[in-house]
């Protein structure tokens, strides 16, 4: 069964583990989110690099590594499996019928005419003061037609509540600092949102340089710093 | 050897990998950095959970989980082993020699007189537009008698330097916003620091009522927001 490009009267989202086989539509939707964003010059990912990475052999146990999840939606009920992490009823029978036009090139691997329409990528971080480790939610991502529709609530909802199933300390994870609709929205999901905190990064050459600097004399090191 | 509690002439710094032994250590120097913070009241790590939590059983591969390294000195020169991730020669000729009264309480496991004065802890986490894990540097800390001596340069240039070599595509970490001395100091290792994102967590109580919460309908979902 294909996907539908039109869903009327109710849908079915699904949040479940992703597989290899989801690698080309999570290429395709972290392209959205660099475009969303303004950023494509900094997208560099590939197929190759996202399935090595993501879903290596032999594949750690779900939120113990990197984690990918796919939402999935669907024009039917469908059960829950063992890799299901949320799932949510949409009902659009009060508006007109949903336009997915681009669901022809998002129709999901796990068939039954679902289309796939976000992704989360997550991965353990760790607190000292806890001694225990958190969850950190670098991505989450809802293609354009299925946005404000409380699917973003459900994913991070229900990754939040695995996270404290297996006994996670912290869920955390990052927001624009003039994006006050999203920061009012996490605060009111109980989120603190921290006004100190700056992240600090080095990349590509400024990284690049500290290969091989793990030992050197006092001496060695002074002298490369009035060379930089 | 027992760790000397003056140093003078000269000192050797080794950061290198930790292990179990290192727990008690580990747990005091975090004590010492809630106390610095003026956060003692969030500090709960136990030596079990520390053990526990660092130091599984088997020992993932050092820098592809949660990593932790402790920071010795050495009255003496020793040789890199296989653990050493960075050194560092201090020329402490031109000042009187350096007082650690601590340092009966922080004999290294390595033995050879040596005090441990310093630990990291980090692991990898992951960019989406790279496709590639990167380093997150969670905790940088040196005991006081050791500091302004650039031994903070040295942990985060080993640190760096390691994460190149094994292909990882970024290192980051945190400073806060009024650390100005901090923010230059970073700055002018290379990194960028980024002004507009903003750090956002569920924890305790707030993160407990996400249990179970993974599935439902939109109006449950509807119904449980109003109650809250």
């Amino acid at each position: 069964m294909a996907a539908p490009t039109t869903f009327s009267g109710e849908a079915w989202a699904e949040l479940r583990l992703a597989d290899a086989r989801d690698v080309p539509h999570i290429h395709s939707l972290i392209h959205q989110m660099a475009e969303f964003e303004l950023l494509t010059d900094l997208f560099a990912a590939t197929h190759e690099l996202l399935a090595s990475t993501l879903f290596p052999t032999p594949q750690p146990a779900p939120f113990t590594s990197f984690t990918a999840l796919i939402l999935d939606l669907s024009p039917s009920p469908a059960s829950a499996s063992a890799d299901t992490v949320g799932s949510r009823r949409l009902d659009l029978s009060a508006s007109s019928p949903l336009a997915d036009p681009e669901a022809a090139a998002f129709p999901s691997p796990r068939g039954g005419g679902r289309v796939t329409a976000g992704f989360v990528i997550c991965f353990p971080n760790y607190s000292t003061f806890l001694a225990k480790p958190g969850l950190y939610v670098e991505d989450i991502f809802v293609r354009a037609p299925w946005r404000r529709r409380g699917l973003g609530r459900m994913m991070l909802s229900a990754v939040a509540g695995r996270a404290a199933e297996i006994g996670m300390g912290r869920v955390e994870w990052c927001v624009l600092d003039w994006n006050q609709n999203a920061i009012d929205f996490y605060e009111g999901m109980g989120a603190e949102v921290f006004k100190q905190w700056r992240i600090c990064r080095l990349t590509g050459a400024a990284l690049d340089k500290y290969k091989g600097t793990g030992t050197g004399s006092q001496e060695e090191e002074d002298a490369g710093g009035k060379a930089q």
